[in-house]
């Protein structure tokens, strides 16, 4: 398979192009493609194109835009997750298993049981780190799109985005089966297909009982039965389990 | 949460039970659990009770098996996991997961493309390793049956399995889009649920053209759209995708 990389200054055919550092590192040092290679590029908002290389130097890798080319298409369904952040590596395997599975956008979410502050997730540079895997689970999927990383907000935020439409509606609040009495599940839901929602999933340790309260003012609270599944596998199984129901496989 | 330990002796209350070395050792030198401390146990085989510790010695602990108590119910339809061996961990993870989405039961299967053949996993002794493995994952997901991890076998031996209706029908095997034209979407799959299936996943290098075609003679291809997903994800997503589209979320 021809290797993809990510030059998201490609637009159309014709654009002599420089690709992001860690690419043109993947691609020289990596990959070590020379002048003349051929390779694909994608754009990360959706466009993929043939492209040849046409300087690979230590630092920066130049190329040549050719042929749009189909990419992986996109979900039918546009989700944003809604992540609380998990402890260390669990919230990079998760955006890597959201990008994978074909989610449109990652909201992460500071909830009062997440072990991390919005200060140190800042002063961390996550953020940074999540948008460079999102990339790098772009290029693995076939995906032509890069999830967008929203700005890390807290929990009463989210809401108030979802109310505001700035964040989509239907939004989906995933809590454990004994968490509230007005949960329902996939079945009940309507059958109808949103163009967009957005999917809510919680930390480690659950919500609080006033983030339930808080959440259930504006979404619809959401169960997935009684097995307990892992936090940092949760986004994935509730991602798939919304396709299937409406049509995605 | 009370401990929950699995006791595989555990029949019915009253019943005085020596819980295997791991699970010993758990109690007795992870939790110091002590004469008199209240836990769960659980058979593997669908039952769970509440128990009191008798004895918590160094090697062998022993409990009083107490009242029935419900454990996580058990998915409405009882998939069988057919998984071609990966490599290194990922099996682990995947066994991992499939217990604790829910799946019934595991047969291992060594493709062409396996990077391990049958002798290696037996020299290996990794059936025992997942056994290990799937006892723990039912313990956190609170499941009392363990699931089986069958004997591993070739996949043309899984093909038969399947035809003779030792391994349940319907299969689905599932195939990368560009694999095969016969396969369907999980939308074009009959509504009905069947009361058991069968999914089988292939290794990381894919499915061999002649792997294809023995499978689709006694099998249902199947392919989860355009996006690539990883192979350790692969029977996860699945799964919850099938339980979706049966009604299981």
């Amino acid at each position: 398979m021809t290797a993809r990389f990510y030059a998201p200054e490609a637009h159309a055919t014709g654009d002599e192009v420089a690709l992001p550092d860690d690419e043109s590192e993947h691609l020289t040092r990596v990959l070590r493609l020379k002048r003349g290679d051929r390779i694909v590029v994608f754009n990360g908002r959706g466009l993929a194109f043939d492209a040849t290389v046409q300087a690979a130097g230590k630092h920066a890798a130049q190329v040549l835009v050719g042929a749009a080319r189909a990419a992986a298409s996109e979900a039918r369904v546009a989700i944003t997750l809604i992540q609380a952040v998990l402890k260390g590596d669990k919230m990079d395997d998760v955006v890597r298993d959201a990008v994978m599975i074909g989610v449109a956008a990652i909201q992460p979410v500071v909830t009062a049981r997440c072990e991390v502050t919005r200060a140190s997730v800042e002063r961390g540079r996550r953020r940074e780190r999540w948008e460079r895997i999102a990339v790098s689970s772009a290029k693995q999927c076939g995906r032509a799109l890069v999830p967008v990383i929203l700005e890390p907000e807290p929990f009463d935020a989210v809401v108030m985005l979802v109310e505001e439409r700035q964040l989509p509606d239907p939004a989906l609040m995933l809590i454990e089966p004994q968490a509230g009495a007005d949960a329902v599940s996939l079945r009940e839901l309507g059958a109808r297909r949103p163009d967009e929602a957005s999917l809510i999933v919680g930390p480690e340790g659950g919500w609080t009982p006033r983030e339930v309260a808080t959440g259930s003012e504006r979404c619809q609270l959401v169960t997935l039965g009684a097995r307990t599944i892992r936090s940092d596998a949760m986004a994935l199984v509730a991602t798939a389990a919304l396709f299937a129901k409406w049509g995605e496989y």
